[in-house]
């Protein structure tokens, strides 16, 4: 253990942040601001996700992935409107029981996806909190004045398409619990992917231009297609005949009794991070090129008409479902 | 009582944080992320503070001055850098005690100092959590081009000065807590002060080019001189026979049996959120003057030297301090 009083924010600061700070902008870490000067033609995209142990991620999960899972949740959002991300601000209410190996496994995860994905820290805060671990983290990025891709912006006639898998983040969870009836491998396959997400960053640039609207897929795919729906005020129909699953979520569909209500399941579980889109049916196979070229999975699983809200059917039948995604309370 | 669940994050967005969306930049907080347009000839200045129940504010506070104070503590990294507040993003981290009337009453506070500030919300999250309430704000604010004052530009020979009053905020604390032998009234004005900070944002506006360094008054007034003179490679000499006292505070200091030690803590307590500064001895009187015209004290403290760190005096006789500041762990 290093002589280092792990509840002292200064020696987190200074020994595991400031190494992460971005080489301009974050200015050391040591002035209260971070500065970032304004690109020309490019306007800044702003999210900020927030993550609580016990509800966004689990006790006893490592605290690299925690950090990693903080940052990708976050790119996630920015992926989903073709902007390019390039910092962060971060601020950690560190627990009780974040002494200094988990500090240092944080910093170590956000190092490995800084380096991942071209990020610098700009600034934040740590703090400590007599509950449960939480952070949050505000992400930054640059997109072409104008640019992005909105949530608004889908047109009766449009098709809707979904990239990856869906349903691997809700059942992940599920075998991350310990809770997931599946052999232990395709089990461990999925609570990896729960633990860290894959945000589509690459594929998010190629939707200016291309897609009408887009949204990334955290609290399921119906309820985010839902709130495309509401935001352009047209009716979106999903077809789970054409759900893209994993090789882990088709056997776990294979194994239950009531394929329907399986899959209604996936469709309505969170922590995807994938990306739902609609396209005129001109763009689609662009689109489907663009993914291909990435070796990305892009699945055509519905359409836009007039009216309003989500319906879901499989092969021409209705399915009621009992809640449209996982809300993150 | 609304029939609206208090407990569903998307009610508590529909109806009480999408009325205070950025008009135009906020994106009606129907979309994944927030976009700001670059602002030619201006860099944006970006800071993120956190604040938890029990730590940074009491759990009998109102939830509209926590919310308020959230804003606050960051627009006071704002103003030491003499930039230009114009919006946020907000993660809520919500304990079970916050229903839906803390919920409406820390939209309320946001509001009322939206107005006050010209801030537009631009993003966030909001989370529940199993442990206190915390809450954290990433503040954004315009500055013109490489203008922002930095902590690191100190120089021998500079004077510091200080804005307000000092050691406000750590009586504050103790008299919210009860725990502040002082007659009532004057432990209520401390009480507020230190519930409400009075970010410094018009005085700062006038720091770039007069200043050489500043930061705000947060840890103690000690502790920021200390990071100033860190960050700058100097020494900095504050004589506590200056120290600016509301009239609560001398009060207080009269009380005690010893005065070089109440001094002392008052320039050690936290949560004052002025701004400290060193300028030249050729830029005083400029400043002295923009803050005559704000009604606001400006006092002269100290000097920079030659040398590290902080040495406090009084009338010439060294006092040691067992603590430069507050950590807020």
């Amino acid at each position: 253990m290093p002589a280092v009083d792990a509840t002292d924010e200064f020696g987190t600061l200074d020994r595991l942040f400031r190494p992460l700070a971005h080489p301009v902008w974050g200015r050391g870490l040591t002035d209260d601001v971070g500065v970032v000067p304004s690109r020309p033609g490019h306007d800044l995209v702003l999210t900020k996700d927030a993550i609580v142990e016990g509800v966004h991620f689990l006790p006893d999960d490592p605290f690299d992935l925690v950090a990693r899972k903080l940052l990708r949740v976050n790119l996630s959002d920015l992926a989903a409107k073709g902007a390019e991300p390039f910092g962060y601000l971060l601020a950690c209410h560190w627990s009780s029981r974040c002494g200094w190996p988990a500090r240092e496994a944080f910093a170590a995860g956000l190092a490995e996806d800084q380096a991942a994905f071209g990020l610098g820290l700009i600034g934040g805060d740590t703090v400590s909190t007599p509950g449960p671990a939480s952070f949050s983290a505000t992400l930054l990025g640059w997109a072409p004045r104008d640019g992005i891709v909105g949530r608004a912006g889908a047109r009766p006639g449009d098709l809707v398409l979904v990239t990856g898998t869906i349903g691997d983040g809700g059942l992940g969870l599920q075998a991350a619990q310990g809770r997931l009836e599946l052999e232990r491998e395709l089990a461990e396959t999925l609570a990896a992917r729960y633990r860290l997400p894959e945000p589509r960053l690459v594929f998010g640039a190629a939707l200016p231009g291309r897609a009408h609207a887009s949204a990334d897929v955290s609290d399921g795919l119906a309820a985010d297609a839902g709130r495309i729906a509401a935001a352009s005020g047209v009716a979106i129909a999903l077809d789970l005949g054409h759900l893209p699953l994993s090789a882990a979520a088709r056997a776990w569909v294979d194994s239950r009794a009531d394929p329907d209500a399986a899959l209604a399941f996936l469709a309505t579980a969170g922590d995807d991070y994938e990306i739902v889109l609609t396209c005129a049916p001109a763009a689609e196979a662009e689109l489907m090129r663009a993914a291909a070229a990435l070796h990305l999975r892009l699945t055509t699983v519905g359409r836009v008409t007039d009216g309003e809200g989500v319906s879901v059917t499989r092969w021409g039948r209705h399915l009621p479902l009992e809640r449209q995604g996982w809300r993150h309370g």
